[in-house]
């Protein structure tokens, strides 16, 4: 790839999905880097034209791109979990999505329900797994809609998975000037599971002396991300804890309107995805009343990705400011004229 | 059972376990109630002396009483989780505590670390499933210690099991004012069990037209935990989402020293056992530092159980007088301290 010339597919989805990601794409071209766009009309209009969700040929031609670009997926007129499945989940797994990064970081000025919190205290990224667990989708269901039924639903963890992303999650921690991991899994219950994410971490961990190891059960974690959220720096974690601990993190970091994701693949055997963690939102689709901060914040993540780690800062920065702008009664402003807005501040 | 006659047995186990149990038991006493108290000393103790975690003879003389009160398990010193699957989860699976209920309160006078909160935002039950789930236990793991390791965990959920809590559910939401009923599961990614959840949820909810019904993935109820925390009013949910979300009730309402929890069997087939939600504390244990609100809020529910329903409120209300004193400057009593007022309110 020539650094200067990104080949970038954007899928915007569904909702305010289209709406978001067009003001990341406006933000990314005031970077000045030269960008070449396809868009993808992978979503819930497709799926109800064609019966389509994820074609293979789509996804070999997304093999081909730097990266994608993704707003968001999934319209109440789609049967639930379809296009989270068959779209949102095939991309993450079969583009081998391992690390799903999700920073968790207060920006100064914005307002979080922790009414003590300062920006330092909430400043961490958590390295969720993105390609195993309760996320296989596999188990079963036996004897449907009788008494007697039973369904199941099965963790699946390899020695392979856990270690990469482990590993990848060390690198991050010693990045950093805390230099602390703490892994996050339920090992007094999920013996199995638990057993084997425990025993990688300590086994990986003796590689990386300099950086300071901690454990902590989902449950305790989740009450520390409210009550003690300046305990954590980079934190590892299985698929379905990272979902639900990054979703708390959105929460305290001043909402999901604010909340960045990457779907990285740190071998670059293929292309990684960059996506809000917030949904399709059809409630307020069309009325341009999304924040576009999350796409933006994940554009951001996607330009580092691609090693362009000073238009990235000039993007964070970009939004950091308009945050702090906020304070003096900037709210009700459209999710064009926040874009706008940054894109301003990016270009200038 | 002689209603005023209470046989009870008791399970101090480890750590401030012992310290919050004595408190339990003095405002017990103090409500006038007889109570017969035989005390078990199932715990790490145990487990080093015999190798006993819970010996089948034990289970049958427990089954024999009105109720269980059990203050905390797990030590240091044994292995993690031996204490927790093999005492703790036994109990409950073999006691067939099908309910596991968590009252999230924030009683007046006490701080949250939500800013804006006030006690009529935060005030909801949790009814967690208390034996099926992940917390079956099964699972596996092959080539173990190898780079080809594979371990499983799995989720198993009956029909039986999931209807029987959530028809317990829709009971307490119609008992409420608000008379609302969220259902928290993940449909979209555990597609199985979470299928067999939503099924009998809205089967059992045509049944109970007056009881307002909701739905709610669990990492969004995560953040509604903490962003709009006055959605909820009873929520029904598996065993380890119900796990995490009750820390993060903790954590809203004040933290864990007030958290209170049932592991209820309401066909009584076996008794019931009440514990505070938090753990044995090693960190802080013997110095009389321990909050035993929890423990004596869990006696609170016990004796509800137990149809004692104004000696139950009684003992709430202690509770609640002694939690606003504290906004006056009541910090830094001890164990005892805190029991002995509130026992002194319930007597008096
Ligand atoms: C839409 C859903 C399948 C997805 C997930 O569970 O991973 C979402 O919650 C997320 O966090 O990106
Ligand atoms: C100690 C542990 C097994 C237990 C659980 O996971 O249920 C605890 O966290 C709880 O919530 O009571």
């Amino acid at each position: 790839m020539d650094s200067r010339n990104i080949r970038l597919a954007v899928i915007p989805g569904d909702g305010i999905g289209t709406e978001v990601v067009t003001e990341g794409l406006k933000v990314l071209e005031a970077v000045g880097t030269k960008v070449e766009t396809t868009t993808y009309d992978l979503g819930a209009k497709r799926y109800h034209e064609t019966g389509e969700t994820l074609p293979d040929s789509v996804l070999d031609e997304l093999r081909g791109y730097d990266a994608i670009l993704l707003g968001a997926v999934g319209d109440p007129s789609v049967p639930p979990g379809v296009l989270e499945r068959d779209l949102l989940l095939k991309l993450r797994f079969q583009l081998d999505h391992y690390v799903n990064l999700r920073p968790v970081k207060l920006f100064p000025g914005v307002e979080t329900p922790l009414g003590k919190a300062r920006p330092e205290d909430i400043d961490m990224i958590v390295v969720r797994e993105g390609t195993e667990g309760l996320y296989a989708g596999t188990g079963g269901v036996m004897r449907r809609g009788t008494p007697h039924e039973i369904a199941t639903q099965e963790s699946l963890n390899t020695a392979h998975g856990v270690e990469r992303v482990v590993r990848y999650a060390f690198e991050k921690a010693i990045g950093r000037p805390r230099k602390k991991l703490t892994l996050v899994h339920k090992t007094n219950v999920l013996t199995y599971a638990g057993d084997l994410w425990a025993r990688i971490f300590d086994r990986v961990g003796l590689e990386y002396p300099d950086v300071e190891t901690d454990y902590c059960h989902v449950d305790a974690a989740s009450m520390f991300f409210v009550s003690q959220p300046e305990r954590f720096d980079v934190i590892v974690t299985d698929n379905l804890f990272g979902d639900i601990l990054t979703d708390i993190g959105a929460a305290i970091a001043g909402g999901i309107g604010l909340a960045a994701s990457g779907n990285v693949n740190p071998d670059r055997t293929a292309p990684s995805m960059f996506e809000p963690v917030h949904g399709s939102a059809p409630d307020i689709a069309g009325k341009g009343k999304a924040d576009p901060t999350a796409t933006i914040l994940s554009v951001a993540m996607l330009l580092e990705h691609l090693g362009l780690a000073q238009e990235a800062a000039r993007v964070e920065q970009a939004v950091a400011d308009d945050l702090v702008e906020r304070l003096t009664g900037w709210a009700g402003r459209t999710t064009h004229e926040i874009g706008d807005d940054i894109t301003a501040r990016v270009a200038g």
